[in-house]
């Protein structure tokens, strides 16, 4: 339908599920959408005020003694625990350590917490430590100190892991989600919703003529490079590179929809820009799923200046995570807070928020 | 009976449960005892062989520019979420600044992850993330990132909680558990028991005259104390105090036992001096435990050289969370990896690790 700003919306789009009572937990609090941005802001934005929280970046970053320390937590709830392209083990360490390169940190040092379910097998716990650590010493960062607790049967499932990571922030980087300015371009490195729809092919035993792979990776030596590109010699990156984030949960509509919040601008998206794997897309249409709602973990979008938005796309070409790179939209001074996108019919539809819950537990 | 030590061993105490099938995860292996040793010691060591790692403190220290960094993580699962002296929120909060303050860190930043079941009611985690706001002020500790996940109901248990800690590290301080020395004196802050017998009598239903509450305390203030008594205006505290634990999971005889292991010294208590409330004691009796098993939350054990021990004991002493310190013990030549107790009939037995699991979800 057409509203008065002249937006066709798509309603099913805004709202998936109808929103719920408010006295609970439900599964879309942890989705990564509207109802874990209400949780943040209505729960744990009060209790814990302070400047460094209140920057809602996928980091944390404080001044120790003259050192800038990027600092990043997540638990890890996927399921299944083994799936194409990767198990909880190796998640557990990209996901950390892309939300410190987000930052523009080199990641150093993560810690590795095990919440185990009692009867959980010994060889699955061997293979999953293995992969944790072998996606570490790829990643070069060390996992220095650790925990394991362990929980009854049924008071679990499997295996939860928490990794927090430290990392520093070289001067001269200063990336955070309110920093995109209208002109700026909205660079994303790569095919979207891959580890999404491979987590759920593998829980629902959907087969496809092709697997599809989950794309986790750790993207810290693709963000170096473009931190390279963007400050061409000189120390100053800040001014080209306006933010980075990786559209895990909620994927790059939610992500999106973050920037354009928290830097009062609208983005607009040109939808055949976006780069999609024909079976992602097929297994979609299928499912009734939006691929700009489904996660990655192994992708980045990055708000750059104009004048060097070429310079870092190029440079992102030349990395092996970044080949399929593309330049998808632009920030706008219109419709500040919004997301919209350019069908290949020439409509304008609002790219809203996840709304409830599309597919839980994919991190 | 008596062996050829000439010590005499309880067996009880030493295997309460038959050592289990070694294919899947025990709810010993999250115990703090025997089995969870030999997960840390057969699957993580392993994995992530590093010297930072395998100092197995309670803290990593790491050095970032200069820099000396304690970092800790530990995930709660105690049960239930809500109990006399407190609950999972400031368990989670005390649980990680007491951890640092072991290094003799100064505790200046906590990430919280919380991982909750669907259905939680939205009051109780109001109410456990109001106490971990309040916790973490009065520690002087800010919680500058987070992360939320939901399961599914019945796939988690209500809320589970990782903090991760980071600290600063003084110059001149380098406590750990392999500097314990012949001679040394083995200082305990308070009465032994209290947070797990609270636990335990809360999660059965139990009803003694008086209700017993958690020790649960964030115990930094009183090392600083201990710090300053040590270095006695220098700035070397580490000739005095050789190293300092929280004996939580596993109880003081797996601390003391930890310690004895890897200072290769033996550790003589003295089984009169050691501080239990009556209750503690009585509920111990009642259910069959030995209070050295029994967790604690708000005690700390410090391993301090003979000539400071006295000066450390006082400062100690003077604090509100040290008022009923005591010299518990001494650090012997003999008997090397053991820990061994004088009873009051002056007999001697073996003090053994805690094996199998006594008390779960206490942390």
């Amino acid at each position: 339908m057409s509203t008065k700003t002249g937006i066709d919306i798509n309603f099913e789009l805004v709202c998936p599920t109808p929103l719920p009572a408010k006295d609970t937990i439900l599964l879309g609090h942890g989705s990564g959408g509207k109802l874990s941005a209400e949780l943040i802001r209505d729960i744990f934005l009060p209790a814990f005020q302070n400047p460094v929280l209140a920057r809602l970046d996928d980091q944390a970053i404080v001044n120790v003694n003259g050192q800038r320390l990027a600092i990043t937590t997540d638990s890890f709830v996927v399921k299944p625990l083994f799936f194409p392209g990767g198990d909880i083990g190796s998640l557990a360490v990209h996901g950390t350590v892309n939300d410190l390169a987000m930052g523009g940190a080199t990641p150093l040092f993560l810690s590795a917490a095990f919440i185990i379910e009692e009867g959980f097998s010994m060889d699955d716990l061997r293979r999953v430590v293995s992969s944790l650590r072998q996606a570490a010493a790829d990643a070069g960062v060390q996992v220095i100190t650790g925990d394991t607790k362990v929980v009854e049967k049924g008071k679990g499932d499997g295996l939860f892991i928490n990794t927090t990571g430290i990392g520093l922030v070289p001067e001269g980087v200063e990336l955070s989600a309110d920093r995109a300015q209208p002109g700026d371009k909205v660079l994303l490195s790569g095919s979207i919703g891959d580890h999404g729809i491979a987590i759920l092919a593998q829980r629902e035993g959907l087969e496809f003529e092709t697997q599809i792979q989950s794309d986790s990776a750790a993207l810290h030596t693709l963000v170096g490079e473009m931190l390279g590109a963007a400050s061409n010699g000189t120390r100053n990156v800040t001014p080209a590179i306006r933010c980075m984030r990786d559209p895990t949960r909620g994927g790059v509509s939610s992500t999106l929809n973050e920037i354009a919040e928290r830097s009062r601008v609208g983005i607009e998206l040109e939808e055949s820009s976006l780069p999609i794997h024909e079976q992602v897309r097929g297994a979609c249409e299928l499912l009734g799923l939006d691929p700009l709602y489904v996660a990655n973990e192994g992708k980045l979008i990055a708000i750059v200046a104009p004048d060097a938005a070429d310079a870092v796309l190029q440079a992102m070409r030349r990395h092996p995570l970044g080949l399929d790179a593309q330049l998808i939209g632009t920030v706008k001074r219109e419709n500040p807070g919004l997301v919209t996108m350019r069908t290949p019919l020439g409509t304008t539809r609002i790219v809203d928020m996840l709304a409830g819950d599309q597919l839980p537990r994919i991190c």
